[in-house]
């Protein structure tokens, strides 16, 4: 195990060509991260890294602000080497790469925050101020820049950083036994690892992995914490101790990955044991239809099993994502495709939604249900004051294409079917179709070449009709179609996943969900939006075993598909507040959109469930 | 309008025979007083009058801490004058008394907390710290006290702190402006004013009322009150300005019963105007079908119009007994009977809801969902940290008497046709029947006089069948029978106020209630308990056409009656969090028992409003 089964390709291995995804890609150029990049200049955030903030000026450096910076930076570097030339996108790149350089401290240290506004407490607030974290993120941005661009300077500025805090983090006499208190620190010394083959960072991370939580409480003892406060941040256990996911959603999801690097890394059996545990929870009792996660905005964190109210989700956007990246590992690591059932389901719904088709306005929550009783989330903003969220997409979506195809040595697998071009060691293959809206999928050899090549039976999908001339039948297994070359170029396999309406209903544990039903077809989850199904979905009831057709969706991108049927909304007249007049009950048509994509067409109520008729 | 129209019973004027309300008042002798009274003594509650705690020791006299004594003590005094010769009550009753008058400092002040706690910032907290709310509380039970035994110790003591009060507060120079923050001492210093004829009270009453919310705010110039907080506790705006209820649910009721009593005292119609606004807001757009409200926990607060999420429900137990105090008084001052609808929907579901039959247990949230998915009051305890339902229950209900009657000189009303005897005035009438189980109610003369005898007819109530003898058709209007006299001794009126189960559905309006419906018979709201309905009630359907019947409620005080139905539960089988499997859909019986009745056979789930089968 000290090998995982598969990696990822790389951000230009594989160029998006389908109608749902490939858009995004474009958007964030021109949109998303010129947006984000004029709001990082707009709050100081990037001139924050000048260090000439003084008391009393306005744009005090706030303790999360450069990892905003930075992940704006790891997206300009993935979104420059996929439109490589783009001159104007590099001078702004280098542009802020230098200023970050600039920013580091003799001894390595480089956080505008505690620099600038309270020096004096460097490393002594881990358990909130988000230090380590930032740190991280830099990290993340600075292997993107190298990997970019080939430049070693950002990389080499936060290998001196890195060097710097496992100067100061560890078990050695004399050094700090803390750990992040915002886990993702983990996962980008494991990156930086791999990049830099320097296995001290990856000691480095599985010293914060594994003192995460131990007794006597690092928090508690050195900075105060209350222990109230350690749920919240994973560090009421070790991570040994744990078997389910806890407290903050977004932490739990990066320490999650971290945790999976790890156990790669360190060959630990009972590690990986537990990020299974930690994924389970997750997917089988924590997360909502969309790949949300995150049930309650108090601490934005997890719950209770099966607690999983709709209105009340807060189900962040960064957490869908982090859900995204943490069963990107599970999968590449034990090469088992239910991971990417919920990949897949978490990338094409609740990680989309957050962000608007134009590509400048976002979700920070994605509750399943919206509507005159929500407390949040009723429309996309174009910023927040935290605003994890919009950079973070500035660095997930170009990031896609390595979440549809992962590879080894012998195989490469199509995790997802988008419509797609894959070209990573002389292995070049071209997946065309309509796909997520058609099942059918055309695989085209653009190489020759003698690999097998893997193709992956969604979990959604109770039908599959293959092509047998390179099928192995003997390996019809594992939600697998297994093909095997030699291939000649131009080879070609076609297969057609069955994509029928699902009208799926919740485990009955599942309070908020009782008595209703929700719409899926193939990896998209449905909502039925008041733009065609008028306000107060609530009073909708639609019959789960009608025959759904399909339709044209009006005011979405071509192509998008929306479901049509019938349902009956039951309507009592009049303005008493109470009264025992009967109610009207009338057919209506009832149209379901796919739920990423609502409140594209102006403000308006949503809701995933709706009650059943029975 | 200087005089209302009505005045309500004294306590002892009306004894309770029904089998729904009376019993509360012999639980409440029998334990929810010595309860109350021995949680006050164990928390140092009572003994914090000594007046002897220092820094450094347990039980810190707390803020509220007064209030609750007071309440308790007010129940005891209405206790004992329905229960005259009860020497052991009247001892203990008697004792605490002069405990509390010997806590009265030289100049009147009387305050545990201010008088040991923080003798430097009496009066300097006003927007938080409920001083003037405990002078209240005290006030009404010495009040209580006079009326129960003719002892003026206690009165004379709080006639002393008022008469400070009154030199401290007020237009006068050199006086503050300020007012309660946590409103109740307008109420209490016009009962003060009625008991002892003395104006000047009654003309401090109208300065707090009038004086609350002007500008330039006083808690905000001499406190350093955050404008944010000024809403909550309505202080935001002049009462004049005022159109609707908001903030604090128990603030704004008990203001509004200050409001009114001070509309008539100062004949004031402008005034009046205003509290009939903030009624029809609660009555016609942010009341619960319980007559519940303050619909979030968020300050305790009234929300906007129609945002009446039951779950979420907060509810407070004060808060419905101050709804029915106001409709008392509102009925009492206008002679208008709605007011008394909603009097007898609060009192008979929200308000009892709040307390187990056995009288020691206690919901502070009394909310229309509890659920697995819920965040609170999923069982009742037997005392809170803020304790402030458990000592209201003392004090109303032996006032619940008072409820059901109202009287001038011409007329007695019959508010609600409970069994009850009524004595006042040498008038005496006796009601009999099955009220709240049963519609026909009989009136039976006990003494002969002339007076004209008034009957409501319940706004739920569609159908009346009534004897003609006494009755004046000319003024069958208003909801209300009238019946003439001159009666004899004897003399008997009978009448079928028509009960069927009813089927109700709210506003369109209120999305939480969409498509759904809940039961009401007569004046009871009826609730889903899972005892009957097994768990997971959001998964029952029950179809409103059909024929509900009536049967002996389980494990409920004798006469209780449910409304038994059929219903379907639709339940998805497995234990995957979400598939397309098909629900198995089952026909089941459906019981539904009082609302303000649930969870008294063990803990248990419950659901007002059901899905509708359509």
């Amino acid at each position: 195990m000290a090998k995982a089964q598969f990696s990822s390709p790389s951000v230009t291995a594989v160029a998006l060509q389908d109608a749902y995804l490939a858009p995004r890609l474009e958007t964030n150029h021109t949109s998303t991260i010129p947006a984000s990049l004029k709001q990082s200049y707009d709050t100081g955030r990037i001139d924050a890294f000048r260090l000439n903030w003084k008391k009393g000026r306005p744009f005090m450096p706030h303790v999360f602000w450069d990892s905003d910076v930075a992940k704006v930076v790891e997206g300009m570097a993935y979104d420059l080497a996929l439109h490589p030339g783009d001159k104007a996108l590099e001078d702004k790149l280098e542009k802020i790469v230098a200023l970050i350089v600039s920013a580091q401290q003799p001894d390595g240290y480089l956080n505008t925050h505690f620099t600038t506004v309270e020096p004096e407490n460097r490393f002594k607030h881990l358990a909130w101020a988000h230090e380590l974290y930032c740190a991280g993120h830099l990290i993340e941005a600075a292997v993107a820049h190298f990997k970019a661009t080939g430049r070693r300077n950002f990389l080499d500025c936060l290998c001196r950083y890195a060097d710097y805090i496992d100067s100061v983090f560890g078990r050695g006499r004399g050094k700090k036994r803390g750990y992040p208190g915002h886990e993702e620190l983990e996962l980008a010394l494991m990156k930086l690892a791999a990049v830099t083959g320097e296995r001290r960072y990856a000691r480095l991370a599985s010293y914060f992995v594994n003192e995460r939580g131990r007794k006597p409480n690092y928090y508690v003892k050195e900075e105060g914490t209350s222990e109230d406060y350690l749920l919240g941040i994973q560090a009421d256990k070790t991570v040994r101790e744990r078997r389910e996911a806890t407290g903050h959603a977004v932490r739990m999801m990066y320490l999650a990955c971290g945790m999976a690097d790890v156990a790669v890394a360190d060959d630990d059996a009972e590690l990986l044991d537990r990020c299974r545990d930690i994924f389970d929870s997750v997917a089988n009792r924590r997360m909502f239809l969309t790949g949300g996660v995150g049930s309650t905005h108090h601490g934005e964190a997890f719950e209770g099993d099966y607690r999983l109210v709709n209105l009340e989700a807060y189900t962040e956007s960064c957490a869908a994502m982090g859900l995204v990246w943490f069963a990107q590992r599970m999968h590449n690591i034990t090469g088992e495709v239910r991971y990417l059932d919920v990949l897949e389901r978490a990338l094409y719904n609740g990680a989309l939604s957050g962000i608007s088709l134009s590509g400048d306005r976002f979700f920070y929550m994605n509750p399943l249900d919206s509507n005159p009783d929500s407390r949040f989330a009723t429309e996309r903003k174009p910023w927040f004051g935290c605003s994890c969220c919009p950079t973070n997409y500035c660095r997930f979506l170009p990031q896609i294409g390595s979440f549809l195809w992962s590879e080894n040595d012998g195989e490469v697998r199509l995790n997802i079917p988008a419509a797609s071009e894959f070209r990573s060691g002389g292995r070049a293959i071209r997946v065309t179709g309509g796909y997520p809206y058609d099942g059918k999928v055309r695989i085209r050899i653009l190489e020759p070449g003698d690999f097998r090549l893997t193709v992956r039976i969604p979990g959604w999908c109770d039908c599959v009709d293959a092509d047998d001339t390179h099928l192995d039948e003997s390996q019809l297994k594992d939600g697998l179609l297994a093909f095997v070359g030699p291939w000649k170029k131009g080879d070609e396999i076609r297969i057609d996943f069955a994509m029928p309406v699902e009208t799926v209903r919740a485990n009955a544990k599942v309070h908020d969900d009782a008595g209703k039903l929700a719409l899926t077809r193939g990896p998209l989850v449905y909502a039925f939006e008041s733009v065609e199904n008028g306000d107060a979905l609530g009073r909708l009831f639609v019959s789960g075993g009608q025959k759904f057709k399909l339709a044209k969706a009006k005011g979405l991108p071509a192509g998008t598909v929306s479901i049509v049927g019938e349902g009956v909304e039951a309507v009592r007249p009049g303005d008493a507040l109470y009264s025992s007049e009967k109610p009207v009950v009338r057919r209506r048509k009832v149209v379901a959109v796919p739920f990423a994509l609502w409140q594209n067409r102006g403000a308006s109520e949503v809701a995933v469930w709706v009650k059943e008729r029975v």
